[in-house]
């Protein structure tokens, strides 16, 4: 089995870090300058490993290896959330970089706005054939709205062909990633070699009431939109238990009041919603839990709620035989410090799954923060997820 | 006493509804180019008629009747919250350059910023001596951010004393205003003479949680700030009707989850929150009712809640003798078409009032829309406003 470097492999980590740096963590939305700058770094570090670097018309860095195969593919995402984590996306794509400089027969990947500023996973999506240019047309940037299509424009990456899988090229496809949860920390393990990536169901509410005067409205006339979004809100809050599985999470990351003003009573609310869970069925009963609230709602309050689904993505279980490779690879490198679980969090991986055979493996989150500036992991537990991502590789890669 | 030009007014009127037009109501906010355009136009508007017009450092026109006293002070403002209606503070304005414009010995004022894209009644505030120049440098708009100070120099207006109420010029000051509610229409009445103007209390409510990964995070051990925010807010809508009195009003008209992206939990939450009422004792137990609620959820949630005193104005009574000089007015003009009745929105008349006998007059709001661009009163109606406020004036100027 060919030695992995983890010393260059953490250099390479932390130098990414400082294309734009934000505090402890990086501000690199997709396509911004430090983002494109970051991926051409990516492609020198490929070329220097003696891979083929490239970024397609969707953003993608593919370094393909020069030699036969089998091979594997293995990467993540190099943008970030904003203000964010140093880690998430980036210990997957430097991790398969490293296993490449290992000498293993490794495509490298890097896959465009799995964070979604556009729109989540259209670099994975685009990959396997499940992004059309029509939606490509259609999306704008979620927080200042730009339109994708003059977002790559700006990056230069207009008219540039979008990379697909090769059919039968690779054995499968290995993502290593931060768990972003306190799971493996709260009992002291180093390695999860996950068994599937959770669905998420990404909503939109829509309350419409009817603007009007702070004062001169009265309590009983007014129709206040966002009145109704938070006591529709709070039912979920309050409902949701009683159908919700032992795993679930559902969560409000954004509510916007319109106009927006001090004293204006509110005419239009909007809420964006996910719920998250590996099981269908569980799934199943929190919309339909959601749907009555919802129909409820239409029925009790002055102002109309439109539930509007955004995006609904599948369970993935991760391959059996991939799942055994980094478990004996674990074991081997961090005996009885691993353990098996599921994915809280959406990855690349889960569109790679349907196409081919995926696996994933986690190393700890120091306090299970992510998606914030001062998420972290020790690197004696970076490096160890790197040993057994080769160990793991190099077995699927002998079989 | 002298005739008032009604067709006059409605045409300044419908003049003025050009500038910065929207829909069918106007957008010009405070210091915006229309605005500063509106400005500029009553200026000439206020020459024609023989008075000296000036704007002055915080942006308030001012009109002064050359003759003799006894002088009334007469206006309103000339912005408008965004995207809103015509009528809301420009009738109170044209209405005086009406009653200059007939002859009598009436100064004439729009107050800047009543509004409060900066700060609410700065204008009036100034004038009554009741702006600091510490209080300026501090302000920025609610919307974008700017500062007022540059506000003010993009507007030209550096360097330019700040006018104030010249003692002992005034008998008072009357203000036309809709009543952007529905009472007089539900009631067919044409006048409101005004009792007293509600107090109005605005609030911010901030909320510390945890931001982190919506997905990797357990339900169990997030600290979900909008989530705090949803469920105080649920508990003031339940709680308030109990110690509310019969014409309370109390509105959120923002709520700002950050950092506000589809799947990261909430680590902030910010909420704009206002109340209103005429009577001090029933603010008080209103008061009371949110610091209990906010002391509730320190206790119980696993965020902070911290309730914050944005402005805080006091109620404003009407003058009786000039309420009698507009009653009998309205009787004269308007026979069984009045009544009397509170202000449940704020109005420069209510800082006048701290320094000077102040009173208001209203006109009906079709259907109560304010604060939108569909705000409405008829020609008729507005007519009959100026016929009765200028009876009411010649009235309290013979005394």
């Amino acid at each position: 089995m060919p030695s992995v470097d983890t010393a260059r492999f953490l250099a390479d980590l932390y130098t990414l870090r400082e294309i734009g740096r934000f505090k402890t963590g990086v501000h690199r939305p997709t396509f911004t300058p430090e983002d494109m700058e970051s991926r051409r770094w990516l492609c020198a570090r490929l070329e220097e490993c003696g891979l083929t670097a490239t970024i397609d018309g969707i953003g993608n860095v593919f370094g393909r290896h020069p030699g036969p195969g089998p091979h594997l593919l293995a990467g993540s995402h190099i943008e970030s959330q904003n203000e964010a984590g140093w880690l998430d996306g980036a210990l997957g794509v430097i991790s398969a970089l490293a296993l490449a400089r290992s000498g293993l027969a490794v495509d490298v990947m890097a896959f465009a706005d799995e964070e979604g500023h556009y729109g989540g996973f259209i670099g994975s999506r685009s990959f396997i054939g499940q992004l059309e240019e029509a939606e490509i047309d259609r999306l704008t940037n979620r927080t200042h709205g730009k339109p994708l299509r003059q977002a790559l424009a700006e990056a230069g990456l207009t008219g540039l062909p979008r990379i697909q899988v090769e059919p039968g090229r690779y054995r499968g496809f290995l993502e290593m990633h931060i768990e972003q949860g306190t799971q493996l920390e709260a009992a002291d393990r180093q390695i999860g070699v996950v068994t599937g990536i959770v669905a998420i169901r990404q909503f939109r509410l829509v309350v419409e009431g009817m603007q009007d005067h702070a004062g001169g409205t009265t309590m009983a006339e007014r129709r206040d939109a966002g009145l109704t979004a938070v006591r529709l809100l709070a039912a979920i809050d309050a409902e949701f238990p009683r159908v919700c599985g032992p795993r679930s999470t559902w969560t409000t990351g954004r509510i916007t009041l319109e106009p927006g003003a001090p004293s204006i009573i509110p005419g239009r609310a909007e809420v964006l919603f996910q719920l998250r869970d590996v099981d269908m069925a569980v799934i199943a009963r929190m919309e339909a839990a959601l749907a009555a609230l919802v129909q409820e709602a239409n029925r009790r309050e002055r102002c109309t709620v439109r539930l509007e689904p955004v995006t609904l993505s599948i369970p993935a279980p991760c391959d059996p035989g991939f799942q055994a490779a980094l478990a004996a690879a674990a074991e081997e490198f961090a005996p009885g410090r691993w353990t098996h679980m599921p994915s809280g969090a959406g990855h690349d991986a889960q569109y790679l799954a349907q196409v081919m055979p995926a696996a994933m493996l986690f190393v700890p989150s120091i306090s299970g923060i992510s998606h914030h500036w001062a998420e972290d992991t020790k690197d004696e537990d970076l490096a160890m997820g790197l040993r057994v991502l080769a160990g793991g590789a190099a077995r699927i890669l002998a079989q």
